[in-house]
């Protein structure tokens, strides 16, 4: 018989918002990827083909940590049509010591979009220039928004603009941000003009071919790609890697997921090229952006770390907060 | 918000004894393994080296069934020595039409050892003689026990000889299985002795070199072996693939966890080598046992579609009984 705590989205969102904590949690993640042992086993993808559905299911052991998440994604497409989000999901966390399930996280995925953009914020720490103030958003849904919050966590950002395929969502994004932020985000038509002077960049899609130019970048910039995390999503022109200094989340999974394995496929770029990780620029073992004029591109796929640590942060607030429900089993 | 249901071990021991039903799920999911286009992802293994702890995720898609489980298998070798089980863990059912969780099946492992348990089962009704009577197990964990009641729900067992490393134990299985069948269930000393004479054995120990000779097996015999589900276990004789009928459970995992996997480093059976899977015996695809006389010898690695099959039939059986918590997310 063990005891569990159970814990819903409600709690979740009280518990861990978009904070610098949170930031501070995915960063020290990406830190352990590159110093310590961390375990970090390839991504377990299931196809549901009939539903347009796939699930990712993703973990780390970080030793020193207490416990250890594993998160279960699905993404249904079909779901919106019948009035449901497409993406779902819940993290199990265990005891290091024992394996036992201490709490079941039914966050329907609000950690995962807390952890992701908290991982765009440690990018622009990391990567972009310190004064950057305008940031360009290309995408509409919620990653746009959170990108935004999060960047206005770790740059003096004091306006953005945002460019969606479909220009309602842009519109509806542009202002809930400026309501959240307090400062101006403008929806605009055109991606390359939302781009243009921009010192941040953050592409948020689903897309499967590039939606940001390489023509469209200019010296000094920062490139934050998240969308792509399966083999057949691409934001980024694969000629950007000619002029741009890249990092990568973890380069085994850009390698395969992520912008890298299409300019790899397009044969810009060695295969067994390799690259810094954003661990290993927080850490101080690889160089990053070396100049102001650097144009940087930090390529997002989401690991199986920032799952474990936001996991952990969640799990240490809710017992001091006493939140959540006990059950035993 | 989802509605779910939560589902402790105590409801599930109630919801679903090892029975032929239990036996008959399982067999069904082999046949779709072999007959459908069944998603079937590669096992996901994450270790936890400083706490002897290493956790297994498995799952399957088997189009036709309404929803699909997660499964999450923690087990940490060091628990024993804090009074707590080795094994624990959980499923997670979700829609296969929309990702949504349906279920947390909180059974502390309970699932997978009927599941393996009824695995058992079917290895036996397909490939043993439809004559057996006498049956060997090697170990004396609770699957010699479940393994042994498994194979009397499929053929006329009226006796067993229960050998385990530790006596103690095989003395204390072989009480509580000669209880539970009311048939003569007798501890020996001597894995050879137990295995003379019987007509299926079964192997259910963590083994890391064999305990299963080949001079020990004679024509007519059975064997399952079950024990192995990592890449360091072994159970069996590589030499018993010389004079075997080979069965896998699922050939890609016994080509990497199972007793195939040493026959093949061993260089006794070429890596590309054929082998049928127990589906396709059920499905009637190919051949098993061809004579009464045939050695036959499945390998049981554990799948995940066995995880979704028994989980589907705990939640179906749960929703007829309105059983287990509620709880919305």
């Amino acid at each position: 018989m063990t005891t569990m705590t159970i814990l819903t989205e409600a709690d979740l969102r009280r518990l861990v918002p978009l904070d610098v904590d949170a930031v501070a949690c995915v960063e020290d993640a990406f830190r352990a990827l590159a110093t310590k042992p961390v375990a970090m086993p390839p991504i377990l993808r299931l196809d549901v083909p009939e539903h347009n559905g796939e699930v990712d299911v993703k973990t780390a052991y970080v030793p020193g940590l207490a416990g250890f998440a594993i998160k279960i994604s699905p993404g249904f497409f079909d779901n919106p049509k019948k009035g449901l989000p497409s993406v779902n999901g819940l993290m199990v966390y265990f005891s290091a010591e024992t394996g036992v399930v201490e709490a079941v996280l039914l966050d329907n995925g609000y950690l995962t979009d807390v952890r992701t953009a908290a991982a765009g914020a440690v990018a622009a720490r990391h990567l972009s220039r310190k004064d950057a103030a305008v940031a360009a958003i290309l995408g509409g849904g919620v990653q746009a928004r959170l990108q935004l919050e999060a960047l206005a966590l770790v740059r003096p950002i004091r306006a953005a603009r945002i460019w969606a395929r479909r220009a309602d969502r842009a519109a509806a994004t542009a202002e809930a941000a400026a309501e959240s932020l307090g400062m101006p985000v403008t929806a605009v038509a055109d991606a390359a003009e939302a781009v243009r002077g921009a010192d941040i960049v953050v592409t948020t899609t689903p897309a499967t071919s590039p939606i940001l130019k390489a023509e469209w970048l200019t010296p000094g910039q920062h490139v934050t790609a998240m969308g792509s995390d399966a083999e057949h999503k691409n934001e980024i022109d694969p000629a950007i890697f000619a002029k741009a200094v890249y990092v990568a989340d973890s380069l085994s999974q850009t390698r395969r997921l992520g912008e890298l394995h299409h300019a790899v496929a397009a044969g810009l770029i060695p295969e067994a090229q390799v690259f810094p990780e954003i661990g290993q620029v927080i850490a101080g073992i690889a160089g990053g952006r070396a100049a102001p004029d650097d144009l940087t591109l930090c390529d997002l796929t989401g690991t199986g770390v920032q799952d474990t640590a936001i996991a952990t942060l969640a799990v240490a607030r809710a017992r001091a907060a006493k939140a959540g429900t006990p059950f035993e089993s």
